[in-house]
């Protein structure tokens, strides 16, 4: 509903400045009598008076709140996420949400349409972040940094058309872990492939399967197949559309709108339906056409060795090289991959379906270069973890299993039995905050006992601790498990020993 | 050096928005002449020829990226923090970081000024969010909610001036605890304060006061001393000021700007320097004149019940009833506070002096209402917590102390005595990352164990376990305590269950 009052709203604000701009033109009178009816019909719509503007309740287009449900599931994913980076040795860095304008220009190709500016008030031209990659470039360059292991989890923001059911939103978490520095061939590279299988295993969301290609071996397949150079990265941009499209799309348009000769296409056409291992990587080393492009040669002899190196880790099995694999960004240099989520096989389906990528990485070894003021590059790799998706997906698994989430780590619920015990009850519960124990009180001076109880069990608080006016004479608590009802008196100089032992708390 | 570009960089683009404005306008020649010479002597300094422009390689004006030893002490910052809201039963939410531009309009008085707005790109007019209560208020009304306590960290956005060395900065982290529904009286407010309390204590960073005033005892002292109600804002405002200015300065403002007359001032100036206990608050309810103002009977009457929960906790030693306190924000209307930090007393001084503020907050009744359709009230008190001040404290301290924090949690560095055991080395760390253990090696096909073992020295690895062509024949893996040096062969069968038991990893 508040969608749909926003976007009326949009639309008003869209048919006004029709109408200021056909006035403004000196348009012709039946011009502007049409789009002045249309106005007043979105207003009536709208349900406003003129001038009287209705205030539309709602977070931004593409972007959501998190209530503490949600948060709970967030806390659970990041924290598998985090202790993967972390058993990997990586430190944290965090960099602002956003960067100048400039540093942001020239890195996205056509996603560059995409980014968020905010308003010129005086002073930089800003931009919100796209991703993490290209502020963690920035970070190198800027302290001269030749050499990190580090991971980021923050909030990116892209002017996409959300899909929310999707997980698709305008504002969304990236989970980056990216290795710079000069070192031998692949060996960060499959760590970050290492990583994504930790991850992807340890959520157990489903079968994943990891595609990997490498930059060069599009390339040189680009040069082979008749591309002229100046037109690799906008193929490469068509190419990545290929998990969404069929071939005749995306050949239609690298033939249609970019201009490529359709014999050109043709050939790649053959080349990207191919995907499999080691054996592959063997076939193409001989192809008589690709063998001849030394880009293509050397990105193979890497993805050689790289599968030689995920063999050795165990997870080769989850590899895929597939030549359609392209990925959109302009920044990548070598070896990129693409993690994507398989749906169970049924009846009438040959092959898993994908239901869409959830994380993605590659090479980057000219990025950092670009800010360098001398043009110094340090080589980088890295893997991003898209956890929108991710949540969707945890989030539905909660709703269909029925399992109740707690959503506070309370311990015990200070309570009392009678009218007139809310300074007993403050006392009390003051010591148990001071011993480091959680504890509640309903901030009632005299709440019903039933009603004390009652929101123990919604909230799932195990414990109650009773203060009572004979407990008091009697210099102790009426502790009472939630769970069986039981009720025992605990001397008031024991109890916090007791509600420790009791929650297990060291 | 960045900063310094950055200004000057402004400075030509204000400088070349002036030329063009003269020209705009038509101004006399020389006019033109004078501040084109402006320009070019700003070009000069930049070093810019005409057309081509200097890359600047920093953050935006106000912010910055933190490193991964300020991450750690952030991390430790955070970690005090949320486990005082949690300890208190708290759930937690999160909201967009930029929210509709109307959504935060009428909410910050004089401070709207310093919103961040995002550029009109078509679609909604979005604002960066200026703090965590408004967006809190805002999912309240949008979801209904009449009853919630909550937390939420994140960073907010000013246009203010920066003083970084000061901790003040344009994008800063706000740690927020909000308690909201229909309570008894000052239950709820008493736990804020104790919260503040906790956390202050907890970080270990000084001594620390707690001032509170109440919004209707300032409205009442406004009547009383004869202040029209419409400047009622306005005037709190500019008694705010009063713990950086002088009262001869904020007099002035008040006087001057503002419109006041100097007799009613001078009876502001008799209240504003009164602070103390709960002598003072019966003293004021003593007091003529402020006694016979109904807001200030109230907001009296309240104070005198908070001092009483506060004494039940313990902590009112450290709570000021200071009737100076005004806080800036229009949106309070109750109990208001705020925490210094004081530095430690030395000879030539009589009063410990503050540092500045660290916490704020306050109730705000009406908030939720102005977002709600039909006005419903949700009553609200919450704190919020300004981490920046306590992070440059820590940095500090932690500069001072030459303390060495680690910035990674890596347990053991697998590593090679001798060359070509790359293969050897990737299976053993594959199979203690599979096992849960926190482990690195070198990107190198072939490093020397000395540079192995430098590495641990300077990360603060505890742990290398040592691959070489023996103990592969011997099927054990040499592992070395870095500190004491000492180097045992272990079973490779038993290395993992043996590195746990060393880093105490259940």
């Amino acid at each position: 509903m508040a969608d749909e009052a926003a976007e009326l709203d949009e639309a008003l604000r869209r048919q006004a400045d029709t109408v200021r701009r056909l006035k403004q033109e000196k348009a012709s009178p039946e011009k502007v009598a049409e789009q002045v009816a249309k106005l007043l019909e979105l207003k009536a719509q709208l349900g406003t008076d003129e001038g009287k503007h209705k205030f539309v309740l709602k977070t931004p287009k593409g972007t959501r709140d998190y209530n503490p449900k949600q948060m709970a599931i967030r806390e659970k994913v990041f924290n598998i996420i985090i202790s993967t980076f972390k058993r990997h040795g990586a430190e944290v860095i965090d960099t602002p949400v956003f960067e100048l304008k400039e540093t942001l220009t020239g890195k996205y190709g056509e996603d560059s349409k995409l980014i968020y500016d905010l308003k010129d008030q005086g002073g930089e031209l800003l931009s919100l972040r796209y991703d993490l990659t290209v502020p963690f470039a920035r970070y190198l360059a800027m302290n001269k940094i030749t050499n990190i292991k580090r991971y980021h989890i923050a909030k990116v923001y892209r002017r996409d058309n959300p899909a929310m059911t999707r997980g698709r939103y305008r504002e969304f978490y990236q989970c980056d872990f990216d290795i710079a520095g000069q070192f031998d061939p692949m060996i960060p590279d499959a760590e970050c492939l290492k990583i994504v299988h930790e991850i992807l295993s340890g959520l157990q969301i489903g079968d994943f399967l990891i595609k990997v290609n490498d930059r060069r071996i599009l390339d040189g397949m680009f040069a082979v197949c008749g591309v002229p150079d100046s037109k690799f990265r906008t193929i490469c941009s068509t190419v990545d559309k290929l998990d969404k499209a069929t071939w005749e799309d995306v050949k239609s348009e690298m033939v249609g709108e970019k201009g490529l000769s359709p014999e050109a296409a043709d050939r790649i056409g053959e080349y990207v339906q191919l995907h499999g291992g080691l054996g592959l990587i063997e076939q193409l080393l001989q192809d008589p056409k690709l063998s001849q492009n030394k880009l293509a040669r050397e990105g193979l002899g890497d993805m050689k060795l790289l599968f030689e190196y995920l063999t050795l880790f165990g997870i080769a099995d989850k590899i895929s090289f597939d030549l359609s694999l392209a990925r959109g960004l302009d920044y990548y240099t070598g070896v990129i991959y693409e993690a994507i989520l398989l749906q169970p096989q049924n009846a009438h389906k040959e092959e898993p379906v994908s239901v869409g990528s959830v994380a993605g990485g590659g090479r980057y070894d000219g990025l950092v270069g670009m800010f360098d003021p001398k043009g110094r590059k340090v080589p980088c790799v890295g893997v991003s973890i898209g956890i929108e998706r991710i949540f969707s997906i945890m989030e539905q698994k909660v709703e269909a299993s029925e399992e109740k989430i707690r959503t506070t780590e309370t311990q015990v619920l200070v309570a009392a039995a009678q009218k007139k015990l809310l300074e007993e009850k403050l006392k009390l519960i003051s010591e148990l905050w001071d011993s480091g124990i959680k504890a509640e009180m309903l901030y009632k001076k005299n709440p019903k006992l039933l009603n004390q109880l009652q929101y123990c069990e919604d909230t799932g608080i195990p414990l109650v601790a009773i203060v009572g006016e004979q407990e008091l004479k009697d210099g102790v608590v009426k502790l009472r498990a939630v769970a069986t009802r039981e009720e025992v008196d605990v001397r008031r100089e024991n109890l916090i020993e007791e509600i420790k032992r009791r929650t297990c708390q060291p």
